[in-house]
Order: C-alpha cells, then sequence, then structure tokens
C-alpha cells in the first residue's frame, strides 16, 4: 500500500471540503444566519488547516515512490468519501439543525451519495445554510469529488486511471480522450453545462425562488432528491415538474452521449445502445403503470405527468415526488421497485444498478441458453456490436452477486428494528441504490428517522457502497489490502 | 432435435404415470371410494393405452440415429415435468376433488415440484386417494423421475448423462460410479433406504395413523410439505416432530454424502464442504433466530424445537410448519426468507439456490476482491481443495441471473392481483423456491387459492423452473431449439 499517496490524495478532499464549506458560509451571512455562518466558516478552516499541514509534510516526493494502483484508487475512493462525510456532518450537528451527529452524517452521507433520504422531519426550521449544503453534496457526489480533483488539479502522483475506475460508474470506464485529465475535465464542463441550462430554463418559473431553483437544479443535476420545502416536489409549477422530468432523464443518461453530441457525432451518438435500453425502459414502465392505473380505475390523462415523473425519478434513482404512489396498486409499486434497482446509465449520475449491467446480464442469460442448445458453437456478449471481454463480464457478475448478498445482510440488521417487511426492504433499496424514497413508511412524505442507530449506519454504509459501486468498500474493509 | 428419442423418454414418463396412478387407485378401493377409485384407474388406463400405441410406432431403432445430447435432454426433462403435471391433474379434477382443471395443475405441479403450496382450503373433503397421490408426486419428484427412469431401463439411446444433468440439482453432476445406470439406481437405494428408516422411526408415534405416517414421510422425504390433515404437523407429537426435523435435514443434503458413508469412507463424507456449510447456516439461523425471539420477549425454551423445525423446513423447502412463525419479529421472517433462498444441497430432493451455489457466489467475491488488491496474481475458486472450472462458475453465475430476473418478472405478474407487497414477494418466493409456504396471506395456514389463474400458471411455470433450475425450461421456450 503507497500510504503516501493515499493521504496526499486524501488530503485533497479535506482541503476541498474547506473550500466548499465557505458555500454554505457565504449563504448563512446572505440570509442573516450569522451563528450559523460561523460555524460552517469554524469548521471550514479547521479542514484547510488540517490540508496545509499535511500539504507541509508531504511536498516533497520522495525519490523512489511505490506505485499508485488500483488497490490504492479504491482504498483512497472509499476513505475520501467516509472522510467526506464525517466532516461534513459536523458544521449541521454543531448549528443544532440535525443535533445527533449519526443523523447528521446519514443526511450528508445521503447527500454525496446523492440518495436524497432525509432524517429531517421538518425542514422549515432548519437553516438555509445546511438546506443549501445539503443540496451542494447531492451536486459534487454527482460526478464524484475525485474526478473533480483530477480535473483540477495538474498531477496525481501515479496511474489516476485507477481514482477514474473506483469512482465512476458503470462497467468499463472509457476515458472520452487519451488524456484522463481532460476527460475529467469535458466531463465536468458537460455536467455544469447542463445544470445551468436547467437553471436558467427553470427561471422562467416565476413562481419558483432562487434559492428554491438553485438548490433543486443541484438535487436534479446529482440525481440527488433532497427537498428544499416542505411541500417538496409536488407544490411546484406542472412546468418545473416537467422540465425536471427532462432533465432527471438527461442527467441519467451516459455522459458519453453529450460527449459524441457535441463532438458532431450524432449518428455514433444515437447508436449508443445503453442509451436505448434506458429510454425504452423508462418508456415501458411509464406505459404498464398508466395501463395499470387506468384499469385500477385510478384514470389515465390526470397521471401522464405523475407517472413520468415518478418513472423518470426512481429509475434515474433521484427519488423527487410529485404523487403519492404508495396508494396506487402493488403492480405500479413492484414496477418502480424493479426501476430502483436498474437505475441510470453508467457513466451518468444516476445509481442503481446501471442499464449496460442489466444489459450484459440478460445478454449472457441468451448466450449460455444458445450455448447450451448449440455447445460446439462460440458465442460472444457483444454490446454497441463490440464483443465484451470475459473480465469485464466477471467483474459485472460478482458485482452483482456481492450487491444481492450485501442486499440480504442489510436487510437483515434493518430488521431488527421491527418494522414491516415492506419497509424494511424498501428502505434499505432507497438508501442502497440511492434514491432516497421507498415503500411502506419511508413511501412519499416519510422520513428515515423512525430508524435505530444501527440501521442508520448500515444504511450509510449502504449509501456509500451502492455510490461506489461496492467494490472500493469491500477492498477498504478487506484485511488482505492493509497486509504488507 | 432428435424428435425421435424425445418422443421416446416422453412417452416412458407417460408410461410411468400410468403406472404410478394405479397406487391411489388402489388407495381409493382400501377407503371405500370405488368412484374416485375408478377415476384413477381410467386415466392410469389411458396412460398406458398412449404408451403402448407409440410403443409400438418407435419399436424399432433406426439404422442411424441423430445423437442425443444436452439439448435433447433438458427438452426432456421440461416436457416431461410439464406432460406430468398435466396428466396428474385430471383424475383430482374429474374426481371434484379439485373442480378447477388450473387448480389442479397447480397441485401437481406443486406436489411434483415438492413446493407443497396446495389450493385445497379444507383437506377434510378431499378423498384419501387424492391427498394419497398428492404426497406419492412429492416423492417421486423429489428425486426425479427421469433419474428413476435411468435406473430401471435397461438403456436410453445416446447419452443419459444428459438427462442427469439436467434433471439432478446443483452446479456439478457427479456420477458417483462410472456408470450412469448404476449411478441411479445407488441414488435411488439411497433414497428408498431414508424413506424406509423415517417411516418405521414414525411407527413408534402410536397416535400416528398408518396413512398420515406414509403420506408424512414421502413428504419429508421430497422435501414437500403438502400437509395431509387440517391440523398439519402442528398437531402432530413431539416425537414426530424431531423426527421430522432430523429427516428434513438429511434429506436436504448430499446424498453423495451418504454413498461416501456406506462405501465406508467415513472421513471423506465428513470433509465434504457444502455440507459443513449447510449445517452451519442452519444452525446460525436457528441460534439467531432463537437470540431474536429471547431478546423480543418470545421465550427461549419453549421456542427451541420451533425454530430449530421452522428454519429445517425452509431452508430444505419443504415447508411444513408447527408454529406460526407469522407472529414473530419481521428479523425472524428475514432470516427464514433467507434460508428460503439459499435452499438445500446440490444433489438433494431439497430446492432452492443450493448451498453449494451460494458457496461459489461468496467464494468469487472474496476472489474479486484479493484479485484486485494483487492484479498480478492469479486466484482460483476452490471447493474440497479442488479448483473449480471457469465454465461451472459462468453456469451458476447466469444461472443466479436468470433467477433473479425471473422472480422479478413473476413479483410483476403476480403483483397485478394487488395483494401487499409481502405477499406478493413471499408467495413467488415460496413456490420458484419449492417451499409452498411464505409470509402475508401464505403464511402458516394461509393457501394459494387466492390468487389468480394468471397468478397460478406463472406460479406453476415457477414451481418448475424452481425445481429444473430453470435452464431446461429456458431451453423449452427458446426458439433455437426449435430451428432446423
Amino acid at each position: 500500500m503507497n500510504y503516501r499517496a493515499v493521504t496526499k490524495v486524501t488530503n485533497y478532499v479535506v482541503g476541498l471540503m474547506g473550500l466548499f464549506l465557505l458555500l454554505p458560509a457565504m449563504i448563512g451571512v446572505i440570509y442573516k444566519e450569522y451563528h450559523v455562518a460561523l460555524i460552517y466558516l469554524a469548521v471550514a478552516g479547521g479542514c484547510l488547516f488540517v490540508y496545509t499541514l499535511f500539504w507541509h509534510f508531504l511536498r516533497k516526493e520522495p525519490k523512489r515512490s511505490r506505485g499508485f494502483y488500483g488497490k490504492e484508487g479504491f482504498v483512497v475512493t472509499a476513505l475520501s468519501w467516509i472522510i467526506m462525510s464525517l466532516i461534513g456532518a459536523l458544521p449541521m450537528c454543531i448549528a443544532k439543525d440535525i443535533p445527533h451527529y449519526i443523523d447528521a452524517v446519514f443526511e450528508v452521507a445521503s447527500g454525496l451519495s446523492t440518495t436524497g433520504a432525509s432524517v429531517i422531519p421538518d425542514l422549515d426550521v432548519v437553516s438555509h445554510a445546511t438546506i443549501f449544503f445539503r443540496s451542494f453534496t447531492h451536486w459534487i457526489g454527482g460526478m464524484g469529488v475525485l474526478v473533480f480533483i483530477l480535473a483540477i488539479l495538474p498531477r496525481v502522483s501515479g496511474s489516476p486511471l485507477s481514482i477514474l475506475k473506483a469512482e465512476s460508474p458503470g462497467p468499463t470506464v472509457s476515458k472520452l480522450v487519451p488524456k484522463i485529465q481532460t476527460t475529467s475535465l469535458i466531463l465536468y464542463g458537460l455536467y455544469i453545462g447542463l445544470t445551468v441550462l436547467e437553471f436558467v430554463l427553470l427561471l422562467f418559473d416565476k413562481d419558483l425562488p432562487l434559492f428554491v431553483n438553485i438548490c433543486h437544479t443541484m438535487g436534479t443535476a446529482g440525481t440527488g432528491g433532497f427537498s428544499v420545502t416542505n411541500s417538496g416536489q409536488a407544490g411546484m409549477s406542472q412546468y418545473t415538474q416537467i422540465i425536471t422530468t427532462i432533465f432527471m432523464l438527461l442527467f441519467g443518461a451516459n455522459f458519453s452521449f453529450y460527449f459524441l453530441l457535441f463532438s458532431g457525432k450524432i449518428k455514433d451518438a444515437l447508436k449508443i445502445e445503453e442509451l436505448r435500453w434506458y429510454f425504452c425502459i423508462w418508456f415501458i414502465a411509464v406505459s404498464v403503470i398508466l395501463a395499470n392505473l387506468f384499469f385500477s380505475g385510478y384514470g389515465f390523462k390526470e397521471n401522464i405527468l405523475g407517472a413520468a415523473f415518478s418513472c423518470a425519478s426512481l429509475m434515474t434513482t433521484t427519488g423527487y415526488t410529485i404523487v403519492d404512489f404508495g396508494q396506487w396498486p402493488v403492480f405500479t409499486h413492484v414496477v418502480l421497485m424493479t426501476l430502483m434497482f436498474v437505475g441510470g446509465c453508467a457513466g451518468s449520475t444516476g445509481g442503481g444498478f446501471k442499464v449496460s449491467r442489466i444489459m450484459l446480464m440478460i445478454k449472457q442469460i441468451g448466450r449460455e441458453i444458445r450455448q447450451q442448445i448449440h455447445p460446439n458453437q462460440v458465442y460472444t456478449v457483444r454490446v454497441d456490436k463490440k464483443p465484451v471481454s470475459q473480465d469485464v463480464l466477471k467483474s459485472c457478475n460478482t458485482l452483482f452477486i456481492a450487491y444481492v448478498l450485501i442486499l440480504i445482510v442489510s436487510c437483515l440488521i434493518v430488521s431488527l428494528d421491527n418494522f414491516d417487511f415492506t419497509t424494511t426492504f424498501a428502505g434499505v433499496m432507497a438508501t442502497y441504490n440511492n434514491i432516497g424514497v421507498g415503500f411502506g413508511k419511508v413511501c412519499v412524505g416519510g422520513c428515515f428517522n423512525i430508524f435505530s442507530d444501527s440501521s442508520k449506519i448500515v444504511m450509510i454504509i449502504d449509501m456509500l457502497a451502492g455510490r461506489l459501486e461496492i467494490l472500493p468498500m469491500l477492498i477498504l474493509f478487506h484485511p488482505n489490502t492493509w497486509k504488507k
């Protein structure tokens, strides 16, 4: 283990967190919440102090540096996200916006992992600084903090691809351009561009206060889902709801699509197989839900926006809600839960298992059947007409197995709270897949403060493991990682 | 596709079914249910007539016979089980024991697949012949009908291993001895031996009527779970309940264990890794359930047998119940559902995903982590100290993916009945994993007649797919199988 490099990169993250915390401090000043602003400022100062201290010690590169490989990439990623959650929780807790520290960690981990599950029962009593900071964590969590560091820092010693691999969602990480740094820059450029576009479009809604617009847009961009007011998205205008639906879908799509689009390769962009599956799955889900609602006597026309919004929200793992789908028939719940599991595209800000992996898995079943029928022929799984390597398939399958096993273990621990099975299962699904809204007691309007501390800790781990796609967390806690 | 060979083997199954149906006819005569006996006799006659007819046409082997390979093995297995379910349902339906044909097919498929989910709300009004036949289907379904044919018939043309592979549960099929026929004979020998042993031990319970003993024993042996009386296993003596617990566990264990045991290789037998995992999982489950019951104020001592019995019953996918675990805390439900999914050992009569596959999956995660930590080393998954081939792992993973996807699709269709999520999910789990008892409305004392016909058809397919481990069903319905 290259401790030096790991410490160095983690230290960048602490420093960055210090800078990030200056923003809510500013918001606090604007809204005259001086007490809260001071707390954010103090924690920011602490972060920057620690950063400078370590920077001083680690300034000189040793003559013989050990490599920075896959293992280090995973460890640094997992560590960074945990440390960010622990730091971000401090001002919330000290400012008494969320008095209980574990609750505050839950809230920040939920923000960073773009989950959007909240333990705050009443948003009206929370300071603007904290409301802003919650939503801001969505935005930085969406694209990844280390990708950001890769983009802005001149050089991280060793192989930066391992970091990109560990933090970016999806079965394979494709560099858009040969240089990692440029790839990161392009990704963040697209991300900022799309965010600004949504913000501008929402400015046309005169009823939407600027503060709500900014926070809501950051929540959409990161596919997060924290609400800004108690009335949430249901209280917003239809215009805003439609724009939000579109942008949730856009942020859940593979970002290489936009890259191809802006590079003028429109034909290539439209040919991305994952993207077609993504929109197909969404469209089918909306259709069957509408059909089910219609035949169950819930009406059709009045539910079109509700179904489209809910499907987009749960599939991209955003978690915004404009209707109480808890009141819909059970069939729609199973459809929505399936969407929760599927998630967004690889290389997007969405969580879940990712459309591309579902695609790989279904194609593998097809291959297995064909192989059994014609044992002497050789079949390969192809995506975008290119064969997928056996290693990628193996990783995808192992991840799926790990995913289900962790899901079961999490359900076991959370079930000790003795809520009904639906609440237990949906609560774990909602956090693990980074959605933030479930069924049962954590359905629309529900609050995660009902769970015990032990359940919350499990959910914190699940949220981070879900966002980082499990492996970094498993590697961080595996004894072999720390053996000489 | 070698249509001739497929027809021939399927025809054996029809003939055998004719013979099997003579048994309930006899029971009918004994209990003076002459009307019912006549119906069973008539259907048996029909089967034997069809058999003779086809036998006559297929008697002469053609000079150039096409091979009998994997594909044919899968198709013949899937077809046989479907045909048996359709035939077995006839007498039950005609005798008006189960007036609705789809219900009757459900009951027989449930019997053959050793599920034990019943659509009969009141067993008191059902004829003894039908009660017996239900339990008898458990017994023949447990070890497999085609394995039986392999054992008693002198020679099935082509490669009989493909049949054994398609019908026997588990990731790999090991021939106990070089000859397939001898392997089948040994398996059935052990099966009959263990069944007789349980029957004899239950004779000591003076309160247990002979008829109940026979049916109950066949249900245990096949890890089926149909009750014989309305009071079920809860009404039986503690002695019988203890014996049943032990035999459920014995029938859920890998049969190669008994083979090694009786071959004098006791050390080898005790070293089987799957068996150790199997008993460990059961023991841990019982312990945590007891701990949870104790800390939830349900008492400890009075629940020991209940917990041991329930865990054995659900893990071996038998489905017998002596306590209403629906009243226990939700944690125990999640533990039991996990056991339902894990299932028995490979090469046993139990259903579920099989302990050996869980073992392979967990070991694969360990390998993946180690591989990521040390990318240049080569790690292999080992079971019983022997490396497991990549093909076996690939099949195991594909099966798991197919398993989960089918589970989701089944839940989607069954949820159209609009029962609560727990009932929907547990109903599918209970049939798909061949258990027969779930949670919610299909918990202890529940009846599967609450579901609609479409749900029942899905469950019939699930039960057979679960028993045959999915692949035969998928291959049967895949268009490529039937292409020239």
